[in-house]
């Protein structure tokens, strides 16, 4: 994969963005989230994204002029209507919210019904813990994931995101090296099982159930039934449609049952945002600490690989994106020049 | 196994936290939250737990005088300390407090440290919403679940509560059918391996790794290696080691890697219990609604197992209550006869 330098990828997905209908500061923010999840790593969600979001806006199930309006307020919570705006937009603005209203009451948090699609929903962990909150956001999304006793997809992989912030040296919380959970509640997302297919790969552990219905690690076959395994097979089931309710009856907004199983028709979306101060009952140095010593302990634990230590959420995430801002950000080359077409600007070396 | 009425089993385990040394009114209500765990099909963790809780009473690992204080505020969160006390009691008056901020604020959360076994977390989230609040509480716990990637128990099984509450006919929340998520993040915990063992059974999914290091449905197996599958393999590892060090940090108490893993000294324990009143942004019947949609969406889908559709978190709890305070709580006899035993109290007939 030829590698482009961050610079060039945010220019490049700004213009895109812009061309998109979106004015300059939104389209800018909008093309930065998509950019940064590339360079973090998460190419899904980043570049490679972009074109069915792109999509999206032609088919009128993203409207990039439409911005979240209050419903409802009572004090360290809020409701709000994402009127089917910009997904990462959206979400970016309530995480910044709940921020907001957990710095003047030490937590903070927005229900926010008919949104899109977040993308990455570890960038807004990210965006939370780098200002010094912790974050606990969910989304639902459209029906993808058979519930536990179901033979169709009647749930949806729902992604969790959780966030510590740490610190660097000198007391900056921005750029530093954040626990940040990023977790959809299938064992495998349906990106990966074509990647595992394309490279004639086993998944590592079960991932779903073939025709005969017995559990299987070949990729090809979950992708036929569609019958892909939440985590911990019950129990992600569970807490799939836990926090579907959660997120869809705090918001007033639709659950996933309601939502088009169709990712180009996938509009709607329920999320929550919560965001804590941890200095308004606390100290940074005291979370530092904690999470230093933590992570000290659990790189110290025997390992099954002798050659790896166990990882703690978001590890391999700050490895990458430094090794991405070094040598460039990987992007699928058919891809780029997709998004490079989609501009109308003259391309850069004419 | 033999029934014993509802209120037998209050009286004879307030009784036997009479003798414990706690005072009136608190004996009755952590003698009250044992036995509705039994009540409500958590043996393990009602009657069956009640000679571990005394013998740490004895041991001192439980101190049954100490109250949880109060040691910083940030309006609509708070960090309190529990004092070791009893944990059953110190996690209900912790919700109560957070559902008091969230009457006040709309959002209410307490992060507790140094506190002791919560028993059953299910608890805490029926509590909740039987007064018509959502909730989402964890705890973290002593070691007994290895970290993707580690060989020995780095992580806890960090039990993780979500509830939303419904209402009966007349809108009445307490007593209603509410979606109550209670989930270890452990495939199987280790009273479960030893039930399978003894049963002779085979586990229903790979629930550990066997010595040779390879993944097993046999309980006895993952006895002897300790090596329990955290759910969804990386993921759930992940989300336990994130929940222990959101709590920790949070409460500036405990992680797991600092409390040991005997079970008869797994004491400083640290929790998080958030509640929401959704009366605040919305109302109950839109909440009803909205889970009885869901609920109804789950329970029509294809089944695999054409006799049983889908459940909800706790439709089985709800179900197995009534049954149990119809025909009698089953309990244990050698269990039961041995707390019988610890109460000086005479027995009900003589």
């Amino acid at each position: 994969m030829p590698r482009i330098p961050f610079a060039e990828l945010v220019d490049t997905l700004t213009e895109a963005t812009l061309d998109l209908g979106l004015g300059p500061e939104r389209a800018a923010r909008c093309a930065r989230i998509f950019a940064e999840s590339s360079r973090d790593g998460v190419q899904s969600h980043g570049l490679n994204r972009f074109p069915r979001f792109a999509a999206m806006v032609r088919n009128g199930g993203v409207d990039v002029h439409a911005t979240p309006s209050l419903v409802a307020s009572a004090g360290a919570i809020e409701r709000w209507h994402g009127h089917r705006g910009v997904g990462n937009l959206n979400a970016q603005d309530s995480i910044e919210r709940a921020i907001a209203l957990a710095r003047q009451h030490g937590i903070g948090a927005v229900a926010l019904a008919h949104t899109n699609h977040w993308m990455r929903g570890g960038s807004y962990g990210w965006h939370a813990a780098d200002q010094g909150l912790f974050a606990l956001c969910w989304t639902n999304t459209g029906r993808n994931l058979p519930a536990w006793g179901a033979t169709s997809a009647t749930l949806g992989n729902n992604p969790l995101v959780l966030a510590i912030p740490r610190s660097l040296p000198g007391g900056s919380h921005a750029g530093a090296p954040h626990v940040v959970l990023d977790m959809a509640m299938s064992q495998f997302s349906y990106g990966q099982l074509a990647s595992y297919a394309r490279r004639g790969e086993q998944l590592p552990v079960p991932g779903g159930y073939d025709a005969a219905g017995n559990l299987t690690q070949d990729p090809a076959a979950i992708k036929q039934t569609f019958r892909a395994l939440p985590i911990g097979f019950w129990k992600g089931s569970g807490l799939a449609l836990t926090l579907d309710l959660f997120a869809a009856a705090l918001s007033g907004g639709s659950a996933t049952h309601q939502i088009s199983a169709d990712p180009l028709q996938e509009t709607g979306l329920s999320q929550f945002f919560l965001a804590i101060d941890p200095a308004r009952i606390g100290d940074a140095a005291e979370v530092d600490r904690i999470a230093r010593d933590l992570i000290d302990a659990l790189h110290a634990a025997p390992r099954t690989d002798l050659a790896s230590a166990p990882r703690y959420p978001g590890e391999e995430t700050f490895r990458l994106r430094h090794e991405n801002l070094r040598l460039g950000v990987p992007v699928d080359e058919a891809i780029w020049n997709e998004v490079k077409a989609l501009t109308s600007a003259p391309p850069p070396n004419p």
